[in-house]
């Protein structure tokens, strides 16, 4: 297990391509349901965002592609906290294919919470929703990693 | 003007989330589509690869997210290679609001030349692509970037 699985989605047609495989988005609106999910696992879940006006923007998102996954595939996502402050999360996540011992995507995300009201402003995390995301990342520390991280993306002559 | 201008969009209803503006993940498909309309642009059309049985992969995508884009938006997406090889190409997107004189966000692909028949394998571009890429280059070279590359991601305390 290389994380705690947040989410799990069959494929709809709709995300399929001209070659029959998940559309390069589709990757990341999965991992966009996933950021949900994990919204709702530390508190910052709908009723949340309704009382406090406040909510998760993603900043910065990388993804590896490294299988493709088809229409008949379930996936699931699973998290690790890489790193967090008072204001931010930086989370990666994993998409894996039922019955497939790899990784089909690594997805890492910056994630920062906002508050929209009065105005768009940036905003500390609630105490609780702080030890939430502690207590994600002390029990990632420990996870592996299953495909490539975040870095500069350049072009190496093969 | 930061680059080539290849592609153009409205918002669909379905693309917004529950902050009333475009969800992380669209960004991405705006992207995808337009990575579509590149691969016209250089003679990777529908025909190519109907007869070659050859397309584009996408192996990796790094965005930043700098603006929200909303449901009257329309976005244009622009273009510069950064890089590519006989079977690579490395792309910047732009994508850019209608009035707006700020990027909505940045997004570099790296995409891959794969023939999917027999078996999935990697290729070498044809001869007139490879002139069509060297030539969008070419013309790439003196644009400026309008927002940050990819870099490895990481949470540095503020």
């Amino acid at each position: 297990m290389s994380g705690l699985a947040i989410y799990r989605t069959r494929i709809a047609p709709e995300w399929l391509d001209y070659n029959g495989h998940v559309r390069d988005a589709y990757y990341g609106l999965i991992a966009s349901y996933a950021s949900d999910s994990l919204m709702d696992r530390i508190g910052l879940d709908a009723r949340y965002r309704e009382q406090s006006g406040c909510t998760l923007y993603t900043v910065e998102m990388h993804t590896h592609y490294l299988r493709e996954i088809s229409a008949n595939d379930s996936v699931e996502v699973r998290v690790r906290v890489l790193g967090a402050d008072r204001k931010r999360i930086h989370a990666a996540l994993e998409l894996v294919c039922d019955g497939s011992p790899e990784t089909a995507a690594t997805c890492e995300v910056m994630l920062l919470h906002v508050c929209q009201t009065p105005t768009v402003h940036t905003a500390p995390f609630p105490e609780e929703v702080v030890a939430a995301i502690a207590e994600l990342q002390r029990t990632s520390t420990a996870l592996p990693a299953s495909g490539p991280g975040s870095r500069r993306m350049e072009l190496i002559s093969r």
